[in-house]
């Protein structure tokens, strides 16, 4: 089965790694030069830890179905996972989870201290802005990036991520319902994904329906990435790259519903991510194996 | 002559009253409401401490002598303040400065647990950002906010504010030469001084040489600041609010030059300021009292 898996995924993961590999070389493009070298090494080894990179390319395959130019939306993909890449080593201090590991390295916190994690978490978030601000070549123009810079911040701000993440430090060790549960990461992963398609689909000038489709698409995605993570954390093993069974003091959906109760959830989300896109016909099936593909992972 | 000084500035100081009651009842109504109560009562506590709103009273009055609307300007002051702000809460924490009192209170991660003082530094700078991003009613339109966030990212990212404070954290403890203390105090408070200036012209559409002009006189009112804060530090008293004497194991421009050369260091850099309104003629002069008022405070 996972052999036949492997198989069957072989064209998206080969598409997936071009993209992951233009991502990289953007951010690399647009990290910010500055004049604080421990700031910046802090920096340098968090956002370019091996990673995924699924917002940005969320951001480049909505650009794609919609018609648009996945360039033009590059730098914004990337302002979300500079924003991503703050809240990891945010999330991974001692005042929060006191990780020791992430994307199989030490934490940022390990590495360069609390201070230097909490100051380069500040200017990844800092630099974002700054790039939605700045622009680049080619739309969108200075409204279209404030569109993207608005949608950033409310998936960032009290009522996405940052109130994600409260709520789930204040309830480390309580026991809490489905929906609490589903607060919590519905900001703290939800948010971002659904951030990133929009963000995509805004810099194509989408109309409203098609927007609303594909963050309907992200905000299941997002729930079951969530939930396959829980999962690996629970039967992962070493592979997963960061600290496995750190999450044994809060409850998650693994905790919550059990290994096959989990994996089931993560099933129903995909294919309520699935379902939103049938107006979009075939030209969505980029992301139809996208969500296909992030349920089946195993790191 | 604290008597005469007093009488002198009587007028500043109730014109600086109203507008800083005016920058308070914009920031209740700009501030973000949530779903993170944790956060957002560890934002209250810090945003709404007794504090004097000098950066966006500068933007203001800039906008002012430029002959702009200083309603047009005052979101944008606003966000600067909510950045500065974010600052104090991050230079308090126990992995930078660990001070235990600012602005007659105890800090925010006293009152409101690490963690929640970070996410609420984080929430306060994404916030201000989004305030740029959603714009207000009136001037400036997409691409002048675009020229402020890019202006107030700057002076925060890693050649700005998170520079000097990421250098003053590594020179605890070491003897450093005055470029370096320079180089510090001119990105830990220069760098926003300069902001809310250039921010306060563009708002209004200034010429070139007029935002140089008020950079100019910023830069130097911002050090000055700084020097009289390192004075108020070691002759304040329990007045200035904070732990008086924190900075023993850092040098200051008091340590560095005494409390004599400190004062002449103030009264050049207040000199200095007042020459680069020149250009202006009268209509600077509210800028040239308040560099005067700034040399002779006591907290």
């Amino acid at each position: 089965m996972s052999a036949t898996a492997a198989t069957d995924f072989a064209d998206l993961e080969r598409a997936l790694d071009e993209r992951r590999l233009q991502v990289e070389a953007t951010l690399r493009r647009l990290v910010a030069e500055g004049q604080a070298p421990a700031v910046e090494a802090a920096i340098e080894s968090s956002l370019f830890a091996p990673a995924k990179r699924l917002r940005p390319i969320l951001s480049l395959l909505v650009a794609d179905i919609l018609g648009g130019d996945p360039e033009a939306v590059l730098p914004a993909g990337c302002a979300v996972e500079m924003v991503h890449t703050a809240s990891l080593i945010l999330d991974d201090l001692p005042s929060m989870d006191d990780a020791k590991m992430r994307r199989g390295r030490p934490t940022c916190h390990v590495l360069h201290g609390e201070a230097g994690a909490i100051l380069a978490a500040f200017a990844l978030i800092n630099r974002a802005f700054e790039i939605l601000a700045e622009g680049w070549p080619g739309r969108p123009d200075a409204m279209g990036r404030a569109a993207i810079a608005r949608e950033l911040a409310r998936a960032v701000g009290t009522d996405g991520m940052i109130a994600g993440q409260s709520k789930d430090l204040l309830m480390t060790d309580k026991t809490i319902d489905f929906s609490t549960l589903e607060f919590i990461h519905s900001r703290k992963t939800g948010a971002l994904f659904m951030a990133s398609a929009e963000i995509g689909a805004i810099a194509t000038r989408a109309r409203p329906a098609e927007v609303a489709a594909v963050v309907t698409y992200a905000k299941n995605l997002g729930l079951a990435f969530q939930v396959v993570d829980d999962l690996i954390d629970v039967v992962g093993g070493a592979a997963a790259g960061k600290d496995v069974g750190k999450d044994l003091k809060k409850t998650t959906f693994v905790s919550f519903s059990g290994v096959e109760g989990a994996g089931a959830l993560a099933q129903e989300l995909i294919t309520a991510s699935i379902a939103a896109l049938e107006p979009f016909g075939p030209r969505a099936q980029p992301l139809r194996e996208l969500a296909r593909y992030v349920v089946t992972r195993r790191r």
